[in-house]
């Protein structure tokens, strides 16, 4: 028999981009002994002289007993929970790099959202991978835009995990009277939902871009959604799960807010911008959507699969085809009957 | 064995509000022989006079080739396809006053999103129960804003119809290059999609109006779908239709749009109007949602089902619950499981 889950009192989180502050800083306003660690010490520095976390959640007080982290090392080894906030590109190495503290049974969580180039692996994948011991890997994720979050407007995410003992921990953490938190013991359907919709976002965003409407918005969704069940039902999802609020609740928040940069990078590109162009005008942010496109396209040549969206997707964003043409190309695809 | 469908050259559009109004234009673009028949007159005039229709589609130029009804009776006896645009409260007492022009046979098509109080019927079921005689109905729904579809932005629609002769038929005559239509042989969920969907958006619209953001909106919209699929199910539509243009899209191009009556009413009611006051600014458009939040209660009743949100949204509209208090109950349900 399986101790019980550990009581959670110290939560490091590991990556201080605007999602990452934001949770550090919910469970911080709950009374958790938070820590945040970044590779770069002047957000830190920030942080622990101002409250403020200015280039990612720039106006935002952070919470008082928020504290920056003095060493990766001490953070992670005293920590009860361990929340990972790295991008899925640099989690392998991020992961590597705090290896050496993380003890045994540590209770890990993952916020980033997207699938690893070359290996297609998810991010709970990445860090089963790399530690090669017993660490419960959860997952966090859900229609949440950090803006929004950190404000207290009114959320909902879900919490993910395949063993059931931590899904009612996890929810108990990380609920608030405005971030209601569901479970779902569907670990890798709730984890491509959040990958793949940045893929959908960025072709939603195109259309932003070329000036279309709630209609155009609306059938990219629709059908996108279809996409990502073939996709993610493939890799290990449940079905269902992308019907929820890590499914199509993400990719609703994503493709509609002024704030998503998935969408933002579609917009530009839509506008006629290049790929470099669109990057640069996330200043140094990271569009998720970019890498997992070119993951999937991997994926879909493997099982021989009918995903226009990202195909046409990769071609816009990797083989120049204009944005334009891109979007109205998916837009007469063969099909007659719906739900195809 | 039955004759083949009758191909179409004259089509009678009854209701000139926006959409019927829209869907004239567009036959009319396509080279069909349209005349659009409406209760005011003065809406026919300007039609024949000027090409508009300034009270629903102001700033519009119409084709030239859509002609104004001269009478219901040569309108209906003379065409080949009838498409009744009429809210689906008085749908019925329309189908009554056309009823003596409708040849046996005749196609029909529905545009009304809609279900009737007292009686539960959905738009279809109206139209067979009022002509007792044989005649093939069919609907057309989808994530449609008309002010989009007027102005050729490229949208996708769905029609459904039981006998599927009609659905290859029908696709063919409402698909442009800006609008691509689908065919679902499952007229139930299809109609259920666009009726319950109009519910959901008055609440996303209350969100609107309390001043929330994207997350908020994604998730009554995703929970929301959770019902829509709940009680549409019971009505006998399928399952899977609610994933589809016609559910989950129709419901996010409602929530989506500045132009969608439903959600706009909601908009109101957040920033706390009565609903008489919030009435009063759609200026005579009617929002089907009220009507058929109140349709639903009953049908909710019936089978016990699990529907927050219809629930809140009646007491909200006719029970003197401030829009905020509702909105913020239905935020905490008692489930803790996604999917539920």
């Amino acid at each position: 028999m399986m101790a019980p889950a550990r009581p959670i009192q110290r939560v490091a989180v590991i990556g201080a981009g605007s999602w990452g502050t934001t949770i550090a800083n919910l469970l911080a306003g709950k009374g958790f002994d938070v820590t945040l660690w970044a590779r770069e010490s002047e957000i830190l520095r920030e942080l622990t002289e101002r409250g403020e976390n200015s280039r990612y959640l720039p106006g935002v007080t952070l919470h008082p007993q928020l504290r920056a982290a003095t060493s990766l090392e001490e953070s992670v080894r005293t920590a009860d929970l361990l929340i990972f906030a790295i991008p899925a590109q640099s989690l392998r190495q991020m992961v590597r790099q705090a290896r050496p503290f993380i003890a045994d049974g540590l209770l890990i969580v993952n916020l980033a959202k997207g699938i690893e180039e070359g290996t297609c692996a998810r991010c709970s994948e990445i860090v089963v991978q790399e530690l090669k011991q017993h660490n419960p890997v959860a997952v966090l994720s859900g229609p949440n835009i950090a803006w929004e979050v950190v404000r207290g407007v009114p959320s909902k995410g879900v919490v993910a995990c395949s063993n059931y003992r931590y899904l009612g921990l996890l929810q108990n953490v990380f609920s608030t009277p405005c971030f209601k938190v569901y479970e779902n013991p569907d670990l890798a359907g709730t984890e491509l939902g959040g990958a793949l919709k940045n893929v959908i976002a960025i072709m939603a965003g195109i259309g932003d871009g070329l000036g279309y409407g709630a209609n155009t918005k609306s059938a990219v969704i629709t059908r996108g959604l279809q996409e990502m069940i073939r996709i993610g039902v493939v890799m290990g999802g449940h079905r269902e799960t992308f019907f929820g609020l890590s499914g199509i609740g993400d990719l609703m928040a994503t493709a509609l807010s002024e704030h998503s940069r998935n969408r933002r990078l579609g917009e530009c590109l839509g506008r006629g911008a290049t790929l470099p162009e669109a990057e640069a005008a996330l200043n140094g942010r990271v569009a998720e959507g970019i890498q997992t496109t070119r993951a999937l396209l991997e994926i879909k040549a493997g099982y021989d699969l009918d995903t226009p969206i990202v195909e046409t997707l990769h071609r816009v964003l990797f083989e120049g085809l204009p944005a334009r043409e891109g979007y109205l190309a998916t837009w007469n695809s063969c099909d007659r009957l719906e739900g195809n």
